[in-house]
């Protein structure tokens, strides 16, 4: 079957596979960084597209950013000092300032377009961005760590484009090493990292990697995203200190805020993985 | 992006979305009940398709196959008597006669051809086929279920194709209520459910019907499935008597064969649904 006129197509080539998304494109911006496109779906509601790979759609993304926010938050004893390196649509630092006892995030994004057209086009996702605990700053994650102080943040979670071009530096040995040295005692780290399905070997060399940087402990975690490549994707967390096991369960039970794919549950299983991913992971140790 | 000439792509159009796989078509045949189509594609191996659908491939069907069948059977205490309602391609098939406490398995597929093609194409799926204890009877599965004896099965598998067009009335009250009549005691029956992302009413519906017809307890559990719409799947378990809690967890741990997605931990978290699901199912009640 041909797709005619009105849809919108990313290919994943090396896969040799592609989803389409029906609907009309509204903007296209060529930034300093990248081409920015903007689509009104038929059934996903507004979607922002990079590259040519799709970034946020108003009907799935939920999954995505209560994943990378809130396992890491409720896996920490207490989170105060929060950094976002991408995130631009601001989807997982809403979902962050919904944590009470966080008091400060800091959101260094590369491309300011990509969170001005954001909050022209996804007013759901950035609807807590005036929230007087949020920081942004527009400009490069590594030198952003670089120049920050010794044991000055609790969490960083790194909610960036995939492992090549502008981001690939933040999937960097030298990178995590300095994210260790500017967290503190029972510091962790979490970082979108692809496709458990087509790319188990990028989950196995963050890991390698992570340790290789001095983290004690690293756990991956895997949850779905339709329009996402395979529709199935993982977050890959570390930490500076001791065991990886802590979780307040209880805070998470009780929590204050509705969440439509995270819970208590969700939180305890999203770690357990399949066999041939355990043993992608294992053989490579 | 267009996808010129030598790609396959299964629309959902319903949801405005498509997926595209690349390769080349070789087979197509049209059969008293439908079209099925081979395709050698680039990345996934052969792949079979049925009325525009992807049925199989031979990269990502294992999780498919290995949680259809191995979920419910190690629920059952002793399943010795399975039924499988199509599945014609077989790998359910295969991963049910890995169980060795397995005595018989009657596999009823509407059609023929497509065990047939399977056979022909996927030497893998296919590869148990020869197995004593399994028997093929090719026809409905509807009057098949309403002519056997009370009381003489262990598990039914449901491994259909969607509730639309020939596979519908394997979704009807009507037939769950001869399911259960055939099932013994401690009898469980699972079906395919549909994507949990698009069609969370399919399960509701579902699980409303098997209530009905008298099943005691019904449980859902999901997982991922690449080729799937929406990449993410699910299946529904119900129980003739009592609560729908067993496990023969050690059973899993020890088992004799190895599995790529299933595992003793990977079953217990198939089973925790997201909020957003676990409100939809608790809505319609």
């Amino acid at each position: 079957m041909k797709l005619d006129g009105g849809w919108f197509t990313e290919v994943a080539a090396e896969e040799g596979v592609a989803l389409s998304l029906q609907g009309r494109r509204l903007q296209v911006e060529q930034t300093p960084y990248q081409t920015v496109e903007i689509y009104e779906t038929d059934s996903f509601g507004t979607m922002m597209v990079i590259d040519g790979c799709v970034m946020v759609t108003d009907r799935d993304s939920f999954i995505y950013h209560e994943m990378l926010a809130h396992p890491v938050l409720f896996a920490h004893p207490a989170p105060r000092r929060v950094l976002i390196i991408g995130g631009g649509a601001c989807g997982t630092l809403r979902e962050v300032l919904k944590h009470k006892d966080v008091e400060s995030v800091v959101q260094v994004e590369l491309d300011e377009r990509v969170t001005r057209l954001a909050e022209l086009h996804f007013p759901e996702l950035t609807e807590a961005n005036a929230d007087p605990r949020a920081k942004f700053s527009f400009g490069d994650g590594i030198p952003w760590v670089r120049d920050a102080a010794d044991e000055s943040l609790d969490v960083i979670i790194i909610d960036s484009t995939d492992p090549v071009g502008p981001a690939e530096g933040l999937f960097s040995q030298g990178f995590y090493h300095e994210c260790l040295r500017v967290l503190r005692a029972d510091g962790l780290l979490v970082q979108q990292s692809e496709s458990p399905f087509y790319y188990p070997e990028t989950i196995v060399d963050m890991r390698r990697r992570l340790h290789a940087a001095g983290f004690m402990d690293v756990r991956t975690l895997t949850f779905p995203q339709p329009t996402y490549p395979s529709g199935w994707w993982s977050a890959t967390m570390a930490k500076k200190d001791g065991r990886l096991n802590s979780f307040r369960r209880r805070d998470a039970e009780e929590k204050p805020f509705p969440t439509r794919y995270y819970s208590a549950a969700v939180h305890e299983t999203a770690f357990v993985l399949p066999p041939f991913l355990r043993e992608a992971i294992a053989s490579a140790k």
